[in-house]
């Protein structure tokens, strides 16, 4: 196993604890919605969120013992939006993960509780430890994840997708649906990652720009999986927004342009690093990993 | 009017600003989404948790420049539970506040995102403008949000309501239930605004006892006011509980007993603010509107 198989590893086995950490024990009332909550959140998933947020710790001289629940406020955010978006009303999916989703393997009013009290518990993730040295700093990392799962970050990236379906868009359109609906929770873990450790203006004016490129290639990968890969490989249904009639890069730009576009993005995140040199390694290697993998 | 309607008044029409402000207007993307959000939150409701919220900000001396925003971020996060509690997949409501609910005005998917969205922004409010003097004080109260909002909290109390339709409750059971789904909201309400300005230990405490026996006598009255006002007065379908055979302190206790009940409370609540006179006069009011209100 490759030196950054092995740190990948280590990263989501440490995610992996926090998170049964941060999650009400099962045992505890009310016990089907806690049990209905660990489902969700344990045992799969990439964590490439949690991934990208110590990465950026490490270009900061953040303690991954704080990044550590900065990455895990990101990841509930992201786990709560799966099963919300898999509900029947939004795109009625049976997979995630290789599992049932959640409201398939208990109910529909569990899972949509569930994903509403795995937003709350990451904004509690964030606020019960000290993450910065400053407290104004925190209750800025706070702000910033509200505003990155809000109306004009994550769930306003939902709505405009919603509102897409059928339609056709156009490149820019797409991109602004990408932007908000994925772009702005990577964004946040790139950042929150970061401000855990000394976040100079410069540095983060920087990581925010990787962070844009990587969120963007990280959807157009993702677009041309949903388009070649098979559903076992994927652990989700395959081809499913060509199904819906949802516009995605590879039905806008043909798979052998999208998988160009990955590779664009990926050198402009990579330029976005050069200040950085050797604290950014991680970094570097996740942007290959998010543009070479292949599920 | 009495100097007490005029101070509410004058509370509710400040709320209704905020809210208003804090809300993104519906002209930003994604408009829909936004248009629906301002449905959901604006235009209505007792706004009681923001009264509390004032309420106890009178207590410890807080500002109500301060206060204002840790109340739109309490109500945001009721708002919110409202739109999901009435999905189809919940209680399956047609009417809140007198107007037809976000799923039947918009769709459900946009309901949902609704939801979603106006929790995120509840956190946003209470973590962008300075509400405290230390910014450790502040994070404290998003802690103390996202834990009254969660599975120990609100959302927790929903998933005991759901588990408990057609099930014979204990009195204990039942208020185990309120104490999560209301109690632990109206609790926050009251903490938060307190937190706004210098609350001593022993304030925090007293406060915290009345904001629990309020929090109760508040449902206690909403199940009298179920079995007997008509819909057109209550603003959403009476009689709601008992149809779907969900316990009632009324199906459990009759209605004469649980107007008892409710006066005790209240006596339990002014009991628990003795200490602070005249500054509590607020809070005093507050609890006798609660038992007496008829909507």
């Amino acid at each position: 196993m490759s030196e950054f198989a092995v740190w990948m590893q280590a990263c989501q086995s440490r995610m992996e604890a926090v998170l049964g950490e941060v999650l009400p024990p099962a045992r505890i009332a009310p016990q089907r919605l806690h049990e209905a909550m660990r489902y969700a959140v344990l045992g799969g998933g990439k964590r490439v969120r949690p991934l990208l947020a110590f990465a950026a710790g490490e270009v900061t001289g953040a303690d991954p013992a704080r990044v550590q629940y900065a990455a895990a406020a990101v990841e509930l955010v992201h786990a709560y939006s799966l099963v919300h978006d898999d509900l029947p009303a939004m795109d009625d999916d049976a997979l995630r993960r290789g599992k049932p989703t959640v409201h398939v393997e208990f109910d529909e009013a569990t899972a949509l509780l569930v994903g509403d009290a795995l937003q709350s518990l990451a904004f509690e993730a964030l606020a019960s430890k000290t993450l910065a040295d400053a407290p104004a700093a925190q209750l800025k990392m706070v702000q910033l994840l509200a505003q990155a799962a809000g109306s004009r970050g994550m769930a306003g990236g939902q709505a405009i997708d919603l509102a897409s379906v059928g339609k056709p868009l156009t490149l820019p359109e797409l991109e602004f649906m990408h932007i908000h609906k994925t772009g702005a929770l990577i964004r946040a873990a790139v950042l929150l990652g970061a401000h855990c450790g000394r976040a100079s203006d410069d540095a983060t004016a920087a990581l925010d720009h990787y962070a844009k490129c990587i969120g963007l290639a990280f959807q157009v990968v993702d677009d041309v999986l949903d388009a070649e890969a098979p559903t076992a490989t994927l652990g989700k249904t395959a081809g499913k927004d060509a199904a819906h009639g949802k516009p995605t890069y590879v039905s806008l730009l043909g798979v052998a342009r999208a998988k160009e576009l990955a590779q664009e993005l990926r050198a402009d995140a990579l330029d976005a690093l050069d200040g950085f040199d050797a604290p950014a390694g991680r970094l570097r290697q996740l942007a290959d990993f998010i543009v070479e993998r292949s599920f």
